[in-house]
């Protein structure tokens, strides 16, 4: 189906201009050869020299300046990331000296790669199958334990191989009911129907759970979305920064769709959170206005965790009215709230005890019933002085402890793929009715097929040019 | 003088989390003991291994999970970049991953290591003197031709190879002078009294010429000073706009000594020039203000180049004001001047010929001649449209063509190098003067002693923990 590229590719695998070296990536049939074109070794050449060895060579521009010494990589196909021949050069972090040996390598016959060449190739030469490919990117641009967990383990094949044991179940399937079609004047049944009937239960089960591991597994890559809902100048942003300044790890900015809203990404023990500031609700309902109360309440709807936050300072009508309203919009089934009273540093003790009062009552309204065991905490917190801080990143990270310790699930984290297992299980669905309602076994098989083809296009068994477009189109150069 | 570090380090020499793969440097006694650790490589490990191989493993965390798969370059000492036994890991580019690796280094008994210690191990262990160390940092942030060149130059040792010839021959001087002072009661003379005075005029004239050098090493290092004077809007910074439109390289922002300058810095075939928008020139003198029009004078007279500017579409009076003080600001004799003429979409001609008329004659009223070869070029230009662009960036590359020409000449780059250059004239001189008026043998080779402390000072034969400190503090972590 593809035509194994003929050319030689190049790219810097790190970014000119920074650290104290660069390495410039070269892969193809003369890469080599191109190397030895415009490195100079001492004691015999590039091509000349073992695989998995180093070479050290000085570059001279065509007016013999020099222009920089140079450690070469060798690798020989199939003994490389490609699977092709490769040399890494390895020189000084210098912009000039890396566009300068670019040049060169241009002239010298090789071409600029196209992000995510490296990868493709070396999927297109059987290194490695789509998921892991594709997984290559996440394992790069992991910053946290858990993502680089799931990442890696679909690197190194985990759930490829769980989708090809389903896959060729399926074909089993599907090659005796294909069987029995050429024998369809003497109605042999080769296929068990109730054996067929409980395999196909299990497998759509098992699609099932990889879709809706979607979910955490999406968090976990993008961050855990955390909605923080309250009145205006609450203390929200106070809160965040509370919890940035206890952070030594990663912080960056992601805008989100509307241009209002900034998210601010937090490591805590090894989880990244998201956080979405909820600016919008008012203190009475008279005058909350539609549009922005919307607005609040989808975030709050799209947030696995919501923190309620309430300023202990302002008058108790206004208080329980934004609780009330928070408690309203959350789904206790699949959301965790947690209550937090802030401002412990300048309000009474009076009013605390008379809001928990009346955000057990209002929980009760709904029909949770606030155990000992709290399902919704409510913390005093002063976002000011950082009091309470550390018990609220502690429970944030519990909430998600759990999903850790179980690191041998398979989670998805890639849209392309819940596409894929939601087609499949669309397909099998089909097959199941069709069986039920007594479908002649050739329509049958055509669904199991598709089922098939599904499964088989996220690791790249049936893809086209368009598809891996799609795909490395997202890679950095260089990988 | 110096204790070699018995301690292993460890430092990224790419930028965590950029580009596709990062390397970590590793360094010192233990580093192929402490990489063993923690990677583990099929078919024997890593200290057991040849230098200049390559070796592929992977690292597993104290949980079990897998960290990565790295490769391994190994170096043995005396074989590598510092002298000792190092390697290179190179991994996935996430700054989780490098994180985690540098984490396992530092248990395996690594420490983290300082900036530039990589190099100043080098330096320690002689496989470079310490102007050759400057140059790593200068090689590594250099961003054109002319810098890179002269960087490489002195990191290849060519400074130094001058610097221990001139040395050289003083200790040689010095030796015979204090010869005689063994025999002083005899009133031998080893040293003849002539040849030494031309020898010292020689060497402080070659001293001179290196010192002299920093003007136009600097400049290549740090961009050429070009200085935009004219009235305010005139065009300047659409001019600015317009040079760097057509710009492909590097582009940055430089904030000048004073808040409200904005330096550019452009790439003009191999040359770095640097901008200076000098704002504050007003159209007539008595609404200068002296605070204002004084900084602007001060920026004309740091710039090797002058752009004056003036607008064809004011009258001839204000523009011949403006015209009168850029040529009466400007030191013909060290300073090249170029006027451009702006807007010549929108001007008429006529005040354009009168114009360059005045220019004419205000040379010549400052005794300059203008030739055919116009040593003041005169460049009608429109900086809204780019016409005459083109010819601006190319006159500004010939004037430097010709110092780029001559590759050979040494050129300090190196403040640290001016001073101790300049010390060590300030000896020779002494000595000089000191036979001239008969002053006794043995002050004059203190004198000379003094001036090789100097020179030695700079290639690092004589140097302070202090000394060193300065100098590596400002190079990049793992360099």
């Amino acid at each position: 189906m593809y035509i194994r590229n003929e050319d030689t590719i190049y790219a810097p695998a790190t970014i000119p201009g920074t650290g104290a070296i660069s390495v410039i990536r070269v892969s193809g049939p003369d890469a080599l050869s191109i190397a030895d074109g415009i490195i100079a070794c001492k004691n015999g050449n590039i091509a000349g020299s073992k695989g998995y060895t180093l070479k050290f060579g000085t570059v001279t521009d065509e007016h013999g300046v020099l222009v920089d010494e140079v450690l070469v990589s060798i690798f020989k196909a199939p003994h490389s990331y490609t699977g092709e021949n490769s040399v890494e050069i390895s020189c000084h972090a210098s912009s000039y000296i890396v566009s300068e040996l670019m040049t060169m390598l241009h002239k010298a016959g090789a071409r600029a790669a196209e992000p995510g060449e490296f990868t493709q190739r070396a999927f297109l030469n059987g290194k490695m199958d789509l998921a892991q490919a594709e997984a290559v990117a996440d394992v790069i641009a992991s910053q946290n334990a858990a993502a680089h967990r799931i990442a890696f383990k679909q690197m190194k094949g985990g759930f490829s191989s769980e989708l090809r044991d389903m896959r060729s179940e399926l074909l089993e399937l599907v090659s005796l009911m294909e069987l029995e079609l050429d024998f369809s004047e003497e109605e042999v049944e080769f296929a068990d129907r109730s054996r067929l009937d409980s395999l196909l239960v299990e497998i759509i089960s098992h699609i099932g759970r990889l879709i809706d591991s979607f979910r955490l597994g999406n968090a976990i890559k993008n961050g855990v979305p955390v909605a923080i809902a309250g009145a205006t100048n609450t203390g929200k942003s106070t809160l965040l920064n509370a919890l940035l300044g206890e952070e030594r790890a990663i912080v960056s900015d992601i805008h989100g769709t509307t241009r209002d809203t900034i998210e601010e990404t937090l490591n805590i023990d090894g989880v990244l959170f998201r956080f979405i500031d909820t600016a919008g609700l008012r203190e009475t309902s008279e005058t909350v206005e539609k549009i922005g109360i919307e607005r609040t309440f989808k975030k709050i709807s799209e947030a696995s965790i919501v923190l309620g936050m309430v300023d202990l300072t302002r008058d108790f009508e206004s208080t329980s009215e934004t609780i009330r309203e928070i408690i309203g919009k959350v789904d206790f089934s699949s959301q965790k709230l947690i209550i937090l009273l802030n401002k412990t540093d300048i309000s009474g003790d009076n009013n605390n005890v008379n809001i928990a009062n009346f955000i057990v009552s209002a929980l009760n309204n709904k029909g949770l019933k606030q155990s000992s065991e709290s399902s919704v905490p409510i913390i005093p917190i002063s976002a000011k002085t950082g009091s309470g801080i550390t018990r609220l990143r502690s429970l944030l990270a519990n909430t998600q402890r759990d999903l850790l310790a179980d690191s041998d699930t398979t989670l998805v984290t890639n849209q392309r793929h819940v596409q894929a297992l939601t087609d499949a299980r669309t397909s099998l669905l089909r097959v199941r009715d069709g069986l039920a309602s007594g479908l002649p076994t050739d329509l049958a098989a055509q669904d199991i097929r598709e089922a098939i083809y599904h499964i088989g296009s996220i690791v790249g068994e049936i893809s086209t040019d368009e598809v891996l477009g799609n795909i490395f189109k997202n890679f950095c150069i260089g990988k």
